[in-house]
């Protein structure tokens, strides 16, 4: 076969890229088990009907079919038909209204997967790549602190790649019940066109979402600049309260809703500034998923790396499943893995120390002796050190290149005859430093630093 | 919407469950890395015509489609079609020669992931499922040695999971270049054809295999016979390689290939028989797979299992992959993880200790004091302890009721005051002997065996 080409959309990784990325994947599922979040995988497919649900994404979906009905010509019924998920939320949906007799709530779960949507590839946009979400969802109702609580998990996972060189995040938070109390305080009803066009504020400036405003909100000059000047408030600690109720019409068809939301975002300000100072931000122009967030709604941005767009949201839904019987709400944020992780690869900020878990590679003297660095191998991998075996006896200068090429800090030389038949014992070689020492297989270990690769700062 | 229903084929686990398969792909992942092989994940899907070139499972492949072209009426073309992969030495193969100028060779790797397959599901056999997959491989050549190294750590991995009760495993081995060296040796020289027909001895018996020989393979009966005796021979010692040799014809055609297969299969059973002893067994009615491979074969059973089929299946290709300058030879194994984790737990061999990670649920005295609750809880987690905070003030028999249904071995209760205003210091409980004692949150530690879940025997 000719050599094949990349898919567009469908990144892959090098080995050493893999590194990291895994390390990523590892260090936000540690912090989320800390968290006491249950791992969970949902199947890769759902129902079309049920993905469809959620309108927005439906030109995204990708359909499946069987080689062998696509032959017969017999196409499956629509409400049969199975897609790729495009995110886990829906899934997770499911998952509880299909399990909920199992689950004990508030059921707090994480979920490590790829997802897949058939939309036009772009720089941080992929047609498959991972998410890692934490939710959390309860059975009736589901108390405000865990608006406070699941986005400063994210914080903490986000926070512990900073080591790795991740730059640091900001956590853009806004709340549904401020926007539409704050809103419908003006006398504005039709919150969704309000949102639709503040939505637009980064790409169009706020003239042209004044025009808007008027134009397919019905807002007068004077409330069209009230939701501009709410749109402008930011801040990381209470004033940010303040200056929102400061600029708020009292009116009775917003300002309960209204004093609830700000008692809510304040709350999420005051809890995030004690427990993670400088990351979380109020920001009251954030409105994508105000449309269907009841709640809190997340966004966060990697300083430096604003224009990357979003590489975590998410938010509250008083609905996120209902079965007839039981409404469970929930709360969510998911990380877009790939997104980050190919703009840490592709930035340069992150790199893996080598290209294999192997700490040594043990030598052959000759293939006769092979079970020999076979033993001094199983020695040493008894006792956690990652090690493999030279693929051929060449000389030793060539076996050293094979561990240096893969950047394996160390080789082994078993014990042996030297070129004068007299008895060597067994020595290991720093290939970096050049240093030579005897070594007993059953007790030496390598630095802590090199016992597996590191991923770093590049 | 109504409670949905499970999908065939596409199993789905409980967090307890998952507890359980999250442990065997850690403990062989673990394994994978102590032998340096390194970790690669590649897209779900590949280019139809490439699935279809491997034509035993043309049938069990899903087309995907967008459903904005499927709207339009538009059928992708065939030669651009996409598919989800049904295994990973596919794809495997395709990356090799995607990266080969980025990769050292010989080149380890792992790769765990999902593959798919639209065949029937029945037991042990599903549409959607992961393996978990090592492979050597080489440009231009590779070692025998490596055949023999590769069954040896699947045995030490699926080894490692003796401890949380997975039964004993028998690696099945047979060589390609044994049977034909021996087939060719007796005159018959459709191979395959004698190898389709042992392929079905389990099924239909030896006297109806004779028949098939006769009909089918072109062979005399006293042929079909010595094909029959070469099936009947197994054992785990090289007293199997004379047997070989005791039977065989002695013929141009096949002595010096069966020559090459009884130098290799006896290597392997020495190694194993040094380094697993009871574990590897040379059966040479194993025939799977032998139309592809083209030396070492491997089929993998439980022990009191074996009705399950193989869980860990893989061999040697002389050409896993090609580019017209170089030929990529391989040889891998690759474990069914979903079939054996569905066994572990459907026979209930295996189960975890509690449904979540947290090993201490922090109490919270009333709402207005949760931050003392969460100040704990990140004390507690600062020093690697998965903590989850109670999700409301409920009386504290409530509270230790949510730790009780997870599983959750100890209640933290914060310091305050009593009932009589008096101030009271932190202290913890141990809700399974009741027992309660002071505790400081900088310095307590729950016993080793509590603090993640564990997965064990059932």
């Amino acid at each position: 076969m000719a050599r094949p080409t990349p898919l567009s959309g469908f990144p892959e990784l090098l080995p050493a890229q893999r590194t990291v990325e895994q390390h990523v994947l590892d260090v936000v599922r540690r912090t989320f088990e800390l968290h006491g979040f249950a791992g969970i995988e949902t199947r890769a497919v759902e129902p079309v009907e049920q993905l469809l649900s959620k309108g927005e994404t439906s030109k995204e979906i990708y359909l499946l079919s069987r080689l062998q009905e696509d032959e017969d010509g017999a196409r499956t019924d629509r409400d049969k038909q199975l897609g790729l998920h495009f995110d886990l939320t829906v899934p997770f949906a499911r998952y509880v209204l299909e399990n909920a007799g199992h689950l004990a709530f508030p059921f707090r779960r994480y979920q490590i997967q790829k997802v897949w949507r058939g939309e036009r590839p772009q720089e941080g946009r992929f047609r498959e790549f991972t998410q890692a979400d934490i939710d959390v969802v309860g059975q009736g109702e589901l108390p405000y602190h865990f608006e406070v609580e699941l986005p400063l998990v994210m914080a903490e996972a986000l926070g512990a790649l900073r080591e790795i060189g991740v730059p640091p995040v900001r956590i853009l938070v806004n709340n549904r019940k401020v926007a539409e109390g704050f809103y419908r305080g003006l006398g504005l009803d039709d919150v969704d066109a309000v949102l639709r066009a503040i939505d637009k504020l980064d790409k169009i400036g706020p003239e042209a979402v004044a025009e808007l405003l008027v134009a397919d909100a019905g807002a007068s000059p004077a409330q069209a600049r009230a939701c501009l000047a709410l749109a402008a408030i930011s801040g990381e600690d209470r004033t940010v309260v303040d200056r929102v109720r400061a600029l708020a019409v009292e009116h009775d068809a917003g300002t309960e809703l209204l004093e609830t939301g700000l008692t809510e975002l304040g709350a999420l300000i005051d809890a995030a500034g004690r427990r993670a100072p400088g990351v979380v931000v109020a920001d009251l122009k954030i409105a994508r998923g105000l449309d269907y967030y009841t709640g809190s709604v997340y966004e966060t941005v990697l300083v430096g790396h604003e224009r990357l767009g979003s590489i975590c949201s998410g938010g509250r839904y008083d609905t996120l499943a209902s079965d007839g019987t039981n409404t469970y709400p929930g709360v969510g944020l998911s990380i877009g893995v790939s997104r980050l992780v190919a703009r840490l690869l592709g930035a340069g900020l992150v790199s893996a120390s080598r290209s294999v878990p192997s700490a040594v590679v043990v030598a052959v003297l000759d293939e006769e002796h092979r079970s020999a660095s076979d033993d001094v191998a199983q020695q040493l991998r008894a006792r956690g050190i990652p090690v493999e075996v030279s693929p051929n006896a060449a000389r030793l200068g060539k076996q050293i290149r094979y561990a240096d090429r893969r950047g394996v800090p160390f080789v082994w030389f078993p014990a042996g005859l030297d070129t004068d038949g007299n008895p060597v014992g067994h020595q290991v070689k720093d290939i970096r430093s050049g240093e030579q020492v005897e070594a007993d297989p059953a007790a030496w270990l390598p630095p802590a630093e090199d016992l597996w690769p590191t991923v770093r700062p590049a």
